[in-house]
């Protein structure tokens, strides 16, 4: 979807831009953190993703000739400034964790450096895109895991939230771990797999229920599913379906796909279908269930036995309706001084929790060689390195007291530099390699970091240089 | 936001209208309703919105080459069908509910007439459009009327679930009722008031809080609105403000516009900062809340003496964080005969909220004549009239013995086509219109109907003739 997002903005972005501007300290060189600081739905992690359309935003901020009109309109910006604006090149440097990586509150997983009048401005679209992604992402994963093994399909466009909400939601969801969408453009532009196949009203059109399924198979001999839910799921539905499948399929040789239902009883409902359409023949045809489902009823539908081999998600998924608010933020962590030397600047609170992490940071994650299982993250000044040929103590940045050493570990660095100096420095990976990535990396997660009730907290530490600098600061603003 | 969303539609849309096109039944004229079924956070009416984007959907329904390469793709559709879609012009009629309307449950608040393989292909961006829009415009106003006559701004883009979210969000919030958004391209596309001022990394990026205000009220002597959380609200934020207010503002002969608490005990700290700034002479000096507000939390604030003149709300009205889903649906009500003549269909269901009420219809709303207040709606097969110089008794659909004889009222059909043949026949009110006309629609219900809990439920009967006609086919599927 091509359209010029750069007035996607708050509007203070520009009485800040313009103030810097006048001030004459826009071109100050300033760090932000994107970061967030709990995950939805009481997880144990969340999945990072919209990188890619971050990417597409970067490269396509541009003040168009109605967007300063716009602003002169308002009275309040000095002319210089919007001369500035019609002369805007993006010139930041940027880093960002890849899409797909598991994530962690308090981790920097958007970082931009450059003149404050522009690092800033970016605030608005950064948050936006790597929250609706991470969101819906994280959300699939979670539905994706209680589904164990079947396949979900993202159901939810007709109750998303706008346009993109559709449309982006399907492709993070696909990251997340779906198997595809029923949103056809979203095949069309990300290649993100669409299937479907019939509505109540389909039935309704045609005389019977039995005609309706007549004609789709006719129509669909290969990837015959059927609706089997308009009037009885299992005194018309299902004896309809094998009735069709019997006169029509069969003198052609083919064999139906499935059944769909989308009402009532699913785990009751689904047993008594299997067992029908078993003895009727057809131990091949998948039973596919929808309907307002989430992972909590996923999971009781499958401790309660329910025979379902792919679940179709909706409104649930595409708007994380448990939880509908990614809260990542953005905070300035640093300026530079007339050396080129980062000061870095922290953000006080009465709550604990909304304390910043200073500076230019680097997020390592270290994996156990033996295992290749994820055992921490360690965060670090950018310019740190890891030696992880030797043991290392980490600890825990609140209650310092709390140590673990760590041997035969190997150490990666999770923020990649995707802009610099303006110019995109970074293949977007296809949507398959990060789908295949996010499921690798949380594989690679200890299971109780995936318990869905009270997951173990995952260890985010930081380097003793940076805990220095963090506290050294904090002591400071005590007075 | 101009971009083609023909192709955002789930894809069993194509699967149907190639079926019916190969069935040879794909010009038999359908009739397909919009209706809702539950009114979000449990409250007594819903707001309509999103018609406008609806109208711009229609007049844009078109199949570039690549969607029909992308189609002959799946290697499932017959090359007449596409040939169809390559040539396809919308034909159909539509009817809706305007914009800013309380709308009930139950009742068609667009209604869609034409050839099946139209009429059912526009199913999913009906329902996305307008789904979306009235969920966040039935939030706005919930939040509106919480604030008892304060203004509320709409401050969410940064949580928005994507970017028409953050954009036809403010949009929709503005119809509720809000004054204005964050949000500057909501502003430049649909002229929703944007303002902004500053985010607490201003005041970092200065050597002090004081510096920092000083330099915000020299740039916007009018209108300074300065933040006073960044370090401590009672101790630093409000004594630097009225120090910048004195020193800055006062020689200019300018008054300060307002304080900003974007965190902690805001019932607290607003008022004993309005005690402040009344002792140093700013009783004109507004305070404006924000920080995770919604309708229940700004009660509670209000109930507790909060001294606020304005709210920022942000991610709990752009996503309607408590109830996220607007669950309207998309259903047959009938087809035409040989003979033009409707035959109403119906959708049975086990669950008896789900069956659908037959036939092409319309609705009415009856007003007092005495108050001008809404008394009930009334719906009507399309051509019924209602005549509103005699006594009309009304009766509840369920509980028929329910009855209520209404006199000295006028009646309204809800109900405008805004497509006839494909054509557009409706004109867009501004959105100022709306706002206003949401405003009045909502002061004409019974203070009943807007309680926040257990509100009244508003009557919406069926006239006779169509109650006989869903009742009767009830029956008959009884057997």
């Amino acid at each position: 979807m091509i359209k010029n997002l750069t007035m996607l903005t708050d509007f203070y972005e520009f009485t800040m831009a313009n103030g810097y501007f006048t001030e004459g300290c826009g071109d100050r060189i300033a760090y932000f953190d994107m970061f967030f600081r709990r995950i939805p739905d009481g997880g144990g992690f969340a999945i990072m993703a919209g990188v890619e359309q971050l990417v597409e935003y970067f490269k396509n901020i541009r003040f168009d000739k109605e967007d300063i009109d716009y602003l002169r309109s308002q009275g309040i910006f000095d002319e210089g400034f919007l001369k500035y604006l019609e002369n805007f090149r993006f010139c930041c440097d940027v880093w960002a964790i890849p899409e797909g990586t598991p994530i962690f509150p308090g981790e920097p997983v958007v970082t931009v450096r450059g003149p404050v009048i522009q690092a800033q401005f970016v605030e608005t679209m950064i948050l936006l895109t790597i929250n609706h992604q991470s969101l819906i992402a994280t959300k699939a994963n979670r539905i994706v895991r209680a589904s164990e093994g079947r396949a979900v399909m993202e159901f939810g466009s007709r109750r998303a939230q706008g346009a993109d909400a559709a449309v982006l939601g399907a492709r993070a969801a696909y990251i997340g771990g779906c198997v595809g969408t029923a949103c056809a453009i979203a095949d069309r532009d990300y290649g993100v797999p669409a299937l479907g196949t019939m509505a109540h009203s389909w039935i309704q059109m045609f005389d019977s229920e039995y005609e309706a399924f007549k004609a789709y198979a006719r129509t669909y001999p290969d990837g015959c599913t059927l609706l089997v839910d308009t009037y009885n799921v299992l005194r018309s539905g299902i004896p309809n379906a094998i009735r069709v499948f019997d006169e029509v399929l069969k003198p052609m040789g083919k064999r139906p796909q499935g059944v769909r239902i989308d009402s009532g009883d699913l785990t009751y409902l689904t047993k008594k279908s299997r067992k029908m359409l078993d003895e009727a023949g057809y131990p091949d045809c998948k039973i596919v269930a929808s309907n307002a489902l989430d992972e909590y009823i996923i999971r009781d539908m499958l401790v309660q036995g329910a025979k379902i081999d792919s679940f179709g998600v909706g409104e649930r998924l595409i708007t994380s309706k448990s939880e509908p608010v990614f809260g990542g933020v953005y905070k300035l962590s640093g300026v530079e001084n007339e050396k080129g030397e980062v000061i870095p600047k922290i953000k006080v609170s009465e709550n604990v929790e909304k304390i910043t992490t200073p500076g230019f940071k680097q997020v390592y994650r270290l994996y156990s060689r033996q295992t290749s299982n994820a055992i921490a993250d360690v965060i670090t000044l950018f310019d740190e390195e890891i030696d992880d040929t030797k043991e290392l103590t980490i600890f825990d940045p609140e209650h310092t007291w709390k140590r673990k050493t760590i041997t035969d570990f190997y150490a990666r660095p999770l923020l990649k530099q995707i802009f610099k100096n303006g110019e995109c420095v970074y293949d977007c990976p296809s949507l398959e390699v990060l789908r295949e990535y996010c499921r690798m990396q949380v594989d690679g997660l200890w299971e109780e970091v995936k318990r869905f009730e009270n997951p173990h907290s995952y260890y985010v530490d930081m380097s003793q240089k940076l805990w220095d600098i963090k506290y050294g600061l904090l002591s400071r603003y005590q007075d």
